[in-house]
């Protein structure tokens, strides 16, 4: 079955040609975007993904595309279309194609531009690589100011990400200039350090205010896990007890490796284990 | 008349639908572009501007998407077009658009896209901004780590240029941690200090290298101005005798106020209007 994409008002094959070669997001990257996952065809975290979707808008002053509710349909049909019940929902909206190319904002007759696809996810492939755990490497944090903004800015996490792959792993974890972890290309990183804390970096401009990491947070304290919100070095997190990811798709994903160093046994622990089956209800 | 861009072999009107949503221009900012000023229907520094395009290529391993010789005859045949006689041409090129969104560069078959377009601008208007001046804002320097490669990740530019813009001004200088202005968010910025030198920020990966720079620095060494190339600071700026800003299609344009306080007389001064004079061959 071919895939279909949602564009301002058109559901049409994912690899017809849809977008203006003016659009600012093409041309200026002025956009940002929105994943959800889904599981047995429900929108994980549903709410909290479309409220971080609001704030980068606002953070921005991209006008909404349409309401919250009109957006909910379009994203409920996008899934039907395509026959989602496991996998993720994309969302990107950028600051619309105005008559010609300027880094100003056009005016406010240019309407943005909304983009909704939606793909199902190698289930099993998933559960795999949860089990097996990953490898990271790290990358010095080459990032723009502000990344607690989902934008389509991606180039540097496409870079590091690809250095990650071409090193054998599969994530890369930015190391900024006092040597603490910001977090992953497209995930966030933490450990549970030599003390048994659950650490992860405190919320600031430095990076993505995760959905999943606050559901993980939360998830922790009901069960009177020690969670400490504290920056950590790759030094930190190679003795560390255990180390994971977490994402929409990779919620509690362990960290075996980090540059090529083993992390604990090199196994998935049992912190990250309890943490991904709470979320995902298990 | 209507304009036409280039898209992969067609030409098509600008605002058609030409890219797919799944494009990793769009969608990931993987992607990097050129633009060359057009002038009585010549291209200037056209092999510096094409030399910088495969620089930025190279920097990212984006697959050159034809021959030099091919692109030469895109872009002559794009501008014939659209009957661009003084204006601009833009040259875009993306990774392209693989089966699926994924960070990770795609297999060699997924072809890059390449997209040109070009326009014509209002020649009076320009010449009367040079007459003018501009005046600029400062903005704390908020962008990646590589702004030596043009890519389109660009928006920390357009949140500058949009401040600036609000302040009532025309550019946005960034300003590093340590008080030196990089450049501005789509020109390079120049000073003559108190002491008379001609004085541009040094190459380096902070800022990008320059074509219409390159020219201006050879123009002044040739004509016996002092010439440093050494940062300088806001108040360094707003002490000198004159301030200018260059770009492809605002070669040599004086800075008549910085946040506000007026820069020498507040007229272009002598040496910014020597340059620009030798530059466009006047």
């Amino acid at each position: 079955m071919s895939r279909i994409a949602y564009v301002n008002g058109v559901y049409a094959p994912l690899h017809a040609p849809l977008i203006s070669v003016i659009d600012r997001g093409l041309q200026l990257g002025d956009s940002i975007y929105e994943v959800w996952a889904v599981r047995g065809g429900q929108l994980y975290d549903a709410d909290a993904h479309m409220a971080r979707l609001q704030r980068s808008l606002d953070a921005l002053q991209i006008a909404q595309p349409m309401s919250e509710r009109a957006l909910w349909a379009v994203i409920r049909e996008t899934m039907r279309r395509n026959r989602v019940t496991d996998g993720v929902v994309y969302v990107q909206v950028t600051r619309g194609a105005p008559p010609t190319r300027d880094h100003v904002f056009p005016t406010p007759g240019v309407r943005p531009t909304l983009l909704v696809t939606a793909k199902n996810l190698d289930r099993k492939a998933l559960a795999a690589r949860a089990e097996r755990g990953i490898e990271v490497i790290s990358q010095p944090e080459a990032r723009w100011a502000r990344r607690d903004i989902k934008t389509t800015n991606l180039l540097p996490n496409v870079l590091a990400r690809q250095a990650a792959k071409v090193a054998g792993g599969f994530e890369a974890w930015f190391v900024d200039e006092d040597g603490f972890v910001t977090e992953g290309t497209s995930s966030t990183a933490w450990i549970v350090d030599e003390g048994g804390s659950l650490r992860t970096r405190p919320l600031s401009n430095d990076l993505l205010h995760g959905v999943t990491r606050a559901t993980l947070l939360s998830l922790a304290r009901q069960r009177d896990i020690v969670v400490a919100e504290k920056a950590f070095t790759i030094a930190e997190a190679r003795a560390a007890r255990e180390a994971f990811i977490s994402s929409a798709s990779n919620p509690a994903v362990a960290v075996t490796a980090i540059d090529g160093v083993t992390v604990g046994d090199g196994k998935p622990g049992p912190i990250t284990r309890l943490l991904r089956a709470a979320y995902l209800g298990a």
